[in-house]
């Protein structure tokens, strides 16, 4: 039992230096190298976790998964409401939000280059789109909030446009676009889509 | 003279070397020997062009830069037309925009990454809002065509927002997203932009 704590323990310690490395660095950063500096340990050890490169970068993924679900929102309004909730628990307004946000974006230079990691991406997104999103925009449009006839799937498809395309102009000029100006931009975009 | 032509001559070489494997391994894979091996050179002879990995990430980027600007189109409507062709442009409707786009959203991962390289888009950023995109939308609000009030500052960064968000979706996801399907999402947005 002890043994299994310890091991436990170290994968925690490795998790977290994965972390680390990823928030500060990004991927391209992202080297077995970087994460035994980050603990202080030797990168022989670390192949004992990550035989290669793609077992450190799926791992990282893991992680970068396993926070985000974490940290997950259940939309206390309907329809628009709710999606406003669920796109502002999307932006970079805290710290927290733009170190996950960095982490992510960073992936789509490994996840575009390599099939496995690009389709676990598409079924993120399609995941996000249809299961979180969907519901709410046709509540929205039960709700008579947006136009009948309009297609949820666009509608959610263009909410996330607009969501991660402001999340990049956000990080790389954060004074510009400061939490407030950020949920401006978020009304106003709701806005739009409003009947 | 001549010595003088083979030297651009090669520095095309290269800069087209780089451009290939940019375009298929993104800037994770972009390394000096992924450039030599495209070339069919020694790396030795590449330090002589790229004395280390950030001058060959500077020369990739400018010659992304060098590309877009290349490709760069003058609208020829007013307004929200002109708005429309501009965002067209950037879509990845065609085999080059889809190379194209596919180098730039690899190319967040580096430019969070360095203090450099980030200024550097941001830069392009704010250029790309400030003026490419703000004139056209103040002439759609001169037009009638959206709100008199509305800020063209953030009208333009909800399109770049749209743009670019929507091109990530598509890169991970072609099949969801045909060429005429980004169009009527495109459109949808418009519409939901005006008055």
């Amino acid at each position: 039992m002890p043994a299994k704590g310890d091991h436990d323990a170290r994968r925690r310690d490795v998790s977290e230096a994965v972390w680390r490395v990823l928030a500060a660095h990004g991927f391209g950063g992202l080297t077995l190298r970087a994460v035994a500096a980050e603990m202080g340990c030797s990168t022989g050890l670390l192949t004992h976790y990550f035989p290669n490169k793609k077992a450190l970068v799926t791992h990282a993924l893991d992680i970068a998964e396993e926070r985000t679900l974490q940290g997950r929102l259940d939309p206390s309004g309907r329809g628009l409401a709710a999606l406003r909730e669920l796109i502002t628990d999307i932006l970079p307004i805290s710290d927290v939000a733009i170190e996950m946000n960095r982490v992510w974006v960073s992936s789509w230079d490994v996840a575009l280059a390599d099939a496995d990691l690009g389709e676990r991406e598409t079924g993120r997104y399609e995941r996000f789109r249809a299961r979180r999103l969907r519901p709410f925009v046709e509540q929205a449009r039960d709700l008579g909030e947006i136009a009948p006839d309009a297609d949820p799937d666009d509608v959610a498809t263009t909410l996330v446009a607009f969501a991660h395309g402001l999340v990049v102009q956000v990080l790389f000029d954060p004074d510009r676009y400061p939490p407030e100006r950020q949920l401006a931009l978020l009304d106003g975009m709701l806005t739009a889509l409003s009947v």
